[in-house]
């Protein structure tokens, strides 16, 4: 069953913004068991629009268009379908009284402008939009089902949520089923070898079914492995997925941290909470990127008590207490320092645990001893010894904080755990 | 002068990634002067992407095609380029060499599959990669000229900006130029509204040259305003754009913060260098998130001494001396707090500007009368004194954090270019 999406604005192809309501959308199609064939960006031209509608229409048995669905005149989805198959536009006198009502409940009179979103090709059924004022359509063109959407991706992804899933589930023969397991810490060439070793297709062997592929995708430093089996229908195929993901997780110990969408700050968060711990975090080169993500998290108020960021010897000293003379002698970035910048912040917050972070970013700060990437990690807590480590990290100054911040976070995970 | 992109990979069909190659260039497509009329995605699948190639040759005069360079069966752009226009495929032994020699100087041997690298159509000319071991190359196919890079983006721009670009410069004409100017604090329409009366239009009449259009483009929460002049030759109309521009940039004030990919963060950073001022943050709701993006910007040290977040009372009260009492009476989100947060910071950092945030940023935790989206600020400086500001902001948790923390920022540029 192929689908094709199509997707029309000149913002995107004057490369003025990035097209993911195409990736949204071909990820929702596969996983719905589709097999995208093509990805089509135009722009706002009347004859290009119905051209490459023709040619995905004749091609594949599902076509999602997004956007020219607005009131303004470079708004040409409506006109381009209606062309299509030379249907007229008619007005639906339910949705213009709704697209005035709306107008009417925020205190403004409807543009004229605004009477073409009530207009459809005559064969077209109206998908209503919870959102704002621009409902889509469904119709038929050549050989296939044809869905017109907003290009605002909120109100793509509502309006296909609630009326195009349902109408395309059934088309589709869904045979797969794919599991989702966030890591860290591992590289793909070493999670690869190390998969290898379990031998997956002697459980199936190469040329019969069900059959399984392991697929990688890095966000990094998060480096996310996709499970995917194929069997002879969707609940044979989840059960054999799910038993190679729990093998492969087994394997990879605690470097798998989550399933499909979990963030590391997440888990960070759930170990913490479960062990009922508190945490406080003293940074200076990844200024505030650990706080960020932690408290990117809803609640983490709860277990967060504090996080200072001591770019300053001056604020080392005053808010963490850390001996000007131990910086003298042993330099801001060591793990001297990064001891006691964990044990003055664990003891100023009173945490059960404090993590510190102490190294040179970059671009410039880097000596020969100390290259531009030298990182020292401390955590602290109320009842183990202080634990640090030295880590040289590649890439330039984004990398390394971000790199920094995860193996932060993934030192508190450990450490609680031992609590 | 039309030109179109065709990026190949199945990861793209089935939405595993988002397109950025595609949309990187289309954007320097578009600044060198073509009209980019479609960008396509395909699987990798060679009849597929020959259909496509064809299809695209014929419409336009310049296509890039990204992806399938690479040394296994799915990469197919060598076979496909070749098969469009009928030609053999040949070894370069050039080519074969190098990547021999690449192989060599990491300690490795080649492996057979990599030779499959070293074969071009016999029309092509090699694009020599200088990152990786895939070299691009160029050639005809029907009207149009036509080049191969890899679909690693670090290695397609390379190679984009080392052979193609001044291979396809001279062939558009440049009649256009855009300023970009980055704005925050505005909404689109109250900046539309300000530039209409300016009455650029009556400058120029409508149909005649130079002709000038105004563009937004929103990167949460920064607008870019886009000022883009056609004119009969590329300098006249540059000329032209820096004119309006500038009186953009006069009617708009302040609000207006820098040109083209300039950071709020690096213009806090130059007016705090330019006055030797130096920078204590006191976080709550945000979590990191303003000292986050204060040292984002390299060498950022020089001027932010200290960043707390203090999410519990008890931290509010051990680091910045916030009285528990005055958090008992006016609540932890309240001006009075506020203050104290950054009164109290600016005296442990003995810095000479500090800005406090301390808010509800949800989805829990608000009340009646202070619904999720309240959120108090603070500036306190040696010479001034502290001023405050609580604003209602709309959205979710993270819109919350991140306009709040941009608020926080334009509140010490104000605060410092008083100083």
């Amino acid at each position: 069953m192929t689908a094709a999406i199509l997707s029309t604005g000149t913002e995107l192809t004057r490369g003025e913004l990035v097209n993911t309501n195409s990736q949204w959308l071909s990820e929702q199609l596969t996983s719905l068991g589709f097999t995208v064939v093509e990805c089509t960006a135009v722009a706002d031209d009347q004859a290009h629009i119905i051209d490459a509608l023709n040619r995905l229409a004749k091609q594949t048995r599902i076509v999602i268009c997004t956007g020219g669905l607005g009131p303004t005149t470079d708004d040409l989805a409506r006109e381009s379908a209606a062309a299509a198959v030379g249907a007229d536009l008619i007005c639906d006198e339910t949705v213009l009284e709704a697209i005035k009502a709306r107008f009417k409940s925020l205190g403004r009179t409807m543009a004229q402008s605004n009477t073409k979103q009530a207009f459809f090709p005559s064969s077209a059924v109206v998908l209503p939009n919870p959102a704002g004022t621009a409902p889509g359509f469904a119709m038929t063109i050549q050989n296939a089902l044809c869905f017109f959407l907003p290009g605002v991706p909120r109100e793509m992804k509502d309006i296909f949520e609630l009326h195009v899933k349902s109408r395309i589930r059934e088309l589709a023969e869904r045979t797969s089923y794919q599991v989702h397991l966030q890591t860290f810490g591992l590289t793909e060439s070493n999670m690869a070898d190390q998969i290898a070793q379990l031998k997956l297709e002697e459980s199936f062997g190469e040329n019969t079914t069900p059959s399984v592929t392991i697929g990688y995708r890095a966000h990094f430093p998060v480096i996310e492995l996709k499970v995917l089996a194929r069997a002879s229908d969707e609940k044979e195929a989840r059960i054999v997925a799910d038993r190679i993901a729990e093998k492969i997780r087994e394997r990879l110990g605690s470097y798998v941290f989550g399933g499909r969408n979990d963030t590391f700050a997440e888990h960070l968060g759930r170990v913490l909470r479960e062990k009922r711990l508190t945490l406080a975090i003293a940074e200076s080169c990844t200024g505030g990127l650990v706080g960020k993500l932690v408290t990117d998290v809803p609640g983490s108020s709860d277990y967060l008590l504090l996080d200072t960021v001591t770019y300053s010897n001056q604020a080392k000293g005053a808010i963490l207490g850390v001996d000007e003379e131990l910086i003298a002698q042993k330099a801001a970035v060591s793990v001297e320092v990064a001891s006691a910048m964990a044990e003055g912040v664990l003891r100023v917050a009173g945490s059960d645990i404090a993590v510190a972070i102490t190294g040179i970013a970059g671009p410039a700060g880097g000596t020969d001893e100390k290259p531009v990437g030298t990182v020292c990690f401390a955590v602290a807590t109320r009842a183990t010894p202080t634990k640090t480590v030295t880590r040289k990290l590649p890439g330039n100054r984004d990398y390394v904080r971000v790199l920094s911040a995860y193996i932060a976070m993934k030192m508190v995970v450990e450490a609680a755990q031992l609590l």
